[in-house]
């Protein structure tokens, strides 16, 4: 469609010229100003292996098939439960706690900007320790409000004296993702709700790969939320469950957090029928979640050590993914590019504290393979990359 | 869970008290001091007929329900198309515009919540002609913007120098349904034409019921994106196509408009990928939605005439639904509660302009037949109404 003025164009061309010449802009300046969220390449080639962008190398549950061709088409006729009951019944079974607490949302995306648009006046502050999800910058971007970055420590961990700092700067609500993007590291519970206990602001804790976590670190938010009502947390189908297509995700939380989301900001009816249909279908089948889980902390494992012996420096991960600082004779942008050359897609983040790393999604025993073998050569190969 | 108090519960309050006894609202000012939006009963018995909140009473297009069985759920582990450029460019082909030209919203809720996230200030002011569609002033409350309502005439024809008025009170945006909810009424092209010219704000043709139009008429709107910038047209597939719960509806206009929506205050991945196949599915079988219409109108001509002759009064409805002045010795909210007691949902709007009204969805011959059954014994039983 780029370079074609068509018929449509030209009749634009004219309206424009009708209001007095000028191409006019409607944006409000915060908008105006502001840059979209870029996400990682999505190419259409089925051949690439895409280790990019953390989906779960493995197929949702055969359940959630079955739940498919369970549709009756006549169904979407009307519209959905609207505040996904059925589904937020599940939840609370799985979680052991009341429907009430936990809010559906269209993606996690959707939870993140109503936290900003129900807690957050367009003239307040939020805040995340960096560098962290660049989708936080363009949310508060969108809505108006500023975002304050308190960089982490060297190794990975929360800033000394968070709350306070925050507090002190008058933070209305903070981002801590957990497992953290895009290093992989986990911060514990314990210094999670000594934070709650602390900042006087709403701390969501967006834990979109807690369920690569090793089940062996019992990492648990879950008494956060009861005893403290200024906690949030993000959970998605997306990453555990293997339906980032489907864009389903959930908030647990107070009902001070969740009801004004849930019967004032969200759209009236978020998530359409079969979303949560499919979504509740995948919750319920723990087991098969479970494996693709397990399988992917086994891989974890197995690719670092690689990656570590051929040179790279790479904290430990609790999620899907490994920040891997490469060998010092190496560049970081031109390994991404010769392994894009070669089929295999990674992230590459330019941006100054990350620009000597790769972002690489943990795939299948196969993709890893090809993925090893290709940096071996790369690597090996003087002045290539 | 309503009168259990659990264990999360108690851990909550004392958490509450740990935080000086004061439960703790997080609520931005204008969130704290709105209502939800309330939407028409959903009941869960199937028994019901459900005449309150205007879904086609026909099933979708059985293409949709091939193009569900065509799902592969291994597609549901990556992202899907994040401005759902295949349903866009068969929505481009159909309607003969660009496919730059279109934005795919989840639900026509969320098309009118970005509108104003992206041209409108929170505190700047939006309008509407009264009486409208109730969640235009949920969305300006929780946006934190002014809806200013002009009343319409008698004749539910938009107001007297709408666009005048608009611009000396500053009018940032204007939200027009047309056909008119609750009315049904149309206003035509030429005066929305005049309108656009005129207003200085972006101007949003609320076109949800627009596949009833009765096609004599020759009514579209289309000409006026390509002629004035300012213009958004709202379509939905929950409607015309029978998938209210698929949630899924587009906006039509310039790339002034689009263009922020589309790349920069929409949720990165604001549809899933299997409601863009069955949406496109659905528009591809015209035929078969353009049937749907037909019978829609033809009940709607037959159930008019029926009602006016019982001595309601009802506005020329261009919808899937008529406004019904009950005769001068009846109460409209009487017959609504004696409707729901028999097991027929009509809408009654508990407004002063609006009180002595029901809106009634055209549904199947079946269930009209049921309706006006049960509306001539009401009216006939003297005291029972």
């Amino acid at each position: 469609m780029a370079g074609s003025i068509g018929l449509t164009r030209i009749c634009l061309l004219q309206a424009t010229n009708n209001n007095n010449g000028a191409h006019l802009n409607y944006e409000r300046d915060n908008i105006r100003n502001m840059k979209g969220y870029v996400s990682g390449e999505q190419p259409e080639r089925p051949d690439i292996i895409k280790l990019n962008t953390n989906e779960n190398p493995y197929p949702p549950t055969p359940a959630v098939g079955e739940a498919l061709r369970g549709i009756h088409i006549e169904n979407l006729r009307r519209y959905p439960p609207p505040t996904a009951l059925p589904l937020r019944q599940a939840l609370a079974d799985l979680h052991d706690i009341e429907a009430s607490g936990i809010i559906v949302t269209n993606g996690g995306d959707e939870l993140l900007r109503l936290l900003l648009a129900t807690f957050v006046a367009p003239d307040e502050k939020i805040a995340t320790a960096s560098p962290s999800y660049s989708l936080y910058e363009v949310l508060a971007n969108a809505h108006g409000c500023t975002m304050v970055n308190y960089p982490l420590q060297a190794d990975w961990s929360l800033p000394v004296d968070f709350a306070e700092r925050m507090n002190a700067d008058g933070i209305k609500l903070c981002f801590v993702v957990n497992p953290h993007a895009p290093s992989g590291t986990l911060v514990n519970v314990e210094t999670l709700g000594a934070l709650a206990a602390k900042f006087k602001g709403v701390l969501v804790i967006d834990e979109a790969y807690v369920d690569f976590v090793d089940p062996s670190l019992s990492y648990s938010t879950l008494p956060l939320i009861a005893a403290y009502e200024n906690v949030m947390i993000l959970r998605t189908f997306s990453k555990g469950y293997s339906l980032a297509g489907l864009r389903m995700a959930y908030g647990l939380g107070s009902r001070s957090l969740v009801d004004p989301m849930q019967y004032k900001t969200k759209d009236s009816y978020n998530t359409d029928l079969i979303a949560q249909t499919l979504a509740k279908a995948a919750i319920e089948d723990q087991a098969y979640a479970a494996a693709t889980w397990q399988k992917v902390r086994n891989e974890r494992t197995r690719v670092r050590e690689a990656l570590v012996t051929m040179g790279f420096e790479i904290p430990t991960s609790q999620s899907n993914f490994l920040l891997a600082r490469v060998p010092a004779e190496q560049s970081a942008e031109s390994l991404y590019l010769a392994l894009k050359t070669a089929g295999i897609l990674v992230r590459f983040f330019n941006v100054p504290e990350l620009q000597d790393r790769l972002r690489i999604t943990i795939g299948t025993a196969e993709e890893n393979d090809r993925l090893l073998h290709s940096l071996k050569g790369l690597i090996a190969a003087p002045g290539k990359s």
